[in-house]
């Protein structure tokens, strides 16, 4: 398998860990955000969308093709790779998980990537506090809710004691959340669940300062 | 079932059609987003977010609670109730699914709902004309790829003979598009998809036009 990848983009971040979570080997494929790769011809000709990541999958038993978007390239990995699942089996509980899961990759991540903040400051032309204020914004309507929500109970990951797609979305939101230095002491559950992934390898290793240098 | 709706919400649009296509009675509970009901305390007991929709489950077999996330719910009930399914059965023909149906769901949408126009002309002092542009830069963008990306077939949905999980959100999200005046005439595999869609009641019937009056 191949990952188009950048480091510091939390929807590759996601995909990186959920393949060492499965203990899959990859090939990283850097496309730099930072100098607009995702947006040539190549990348283009790959995935249209011109976002980050796709997955190349080239397997004589599933077939070839390219995988786009975070959250099914995840759910393709759970049902071809069923060991170490990260979804619960019954379908309620199946449902919760992916629900704390979209609540991070819709209602928080697409308003602070990148292109929306380069929108912000150059068609819209707001200055950094603005645009800072807005990244808050978002961050704190959406960490809230999953606060109050994982508050519930007190298991080392946020849906039980495995790790799985809710944690998978929530750790790169947090790094992100520290990189634009959000306070986050009104979140002592979410960065407990934070510390518990942080002690696995699989988290560390997708971390997005142990890519490799080309990853600018 | 309960569905905790409103007639325009793009995300509760979605959900009616596959509550529709499963052939699923339910009762609609009218959320006004208009009145900010979503925000009053006794919606956001019953779910933090403040977003609609909302599922209520209360079936002995099952389980009981609540299911948020319009995409968590419709996975549910493709689990639940696999006849007329709404992902096709190999994983990356489901993978290719589910990553259409994200690119309106996380790409689109999440950029152009009520809570982020009101942001833009609250918050941030733009007028209408900065607004309707930021709308339609967002949906050119999302629309653009997907056109291309569903010209390589001339089936009748966007997936095949049958109607899915994919069409469930570009539905939707036309109708926006229609509602925000953006010119469809770039995307004629889009709009003979929507046709074929809207041939079927279980769509129209889904349509924001359709919902009882208390919806607003």
């Amino acid at each position: 398998m191949k990952l188009y990848d950048y480091s510091r983009s939390s929807a590759a971040y996601r995909v990186r860990i959920a393949l060492n979570l499965k203990g899959l080997a990859y090939d990283s494929i850097p496309i730099s955000l930072l100098d607009s790769a995702q947006l040539g011809e190549d990348y283009r000709a790959l995935n249209p969308t011109g976002l980050v990541p796709s997955l190349a999958i080239d397997d004589q038993g599933r077939g070839e093709g390219i995988i786009t978007q975070s959250l099914a390239i995840i759910e393709y990995l759970d049902e071809c790779y069923p060991e170490s699942p990260l979804l619960p089996a019954a379908p309620l509980a199946r449902a919760r998980t992916r629900a704390l899961a979209l609540q991070v990759a819709c209602d928080i991540h697409p308003l602070n990537n990148l292109r929306v903040l380069k929108y912000l400051t150059g068609e819209l032309g707001l200055g950094e506090e603005q645009k800072n204020s807005w990244y808050h914004h978002w961050l704190k309507q959406g960490l809230g809710p999953l606060e109050q929500q994982l508050s519930g109970s007190d298991t080392p990951f946020s849906c039980g004691d495995t790790p799985g797609l809710a944690d998978i979305c929530l750790v790169p939101q947090l790094y992100n959340a520290r990189r634009f230095e959000l306070d986050l002491t009104p979140y002592p559950r979410l960065t407990a669940i934070e510390q518990s992934c942080n002690r696995l390898e699989a988290f560390r290793l997708a971390h997005p300062d142990r890519q490799p240098a080309q990853h600018g």
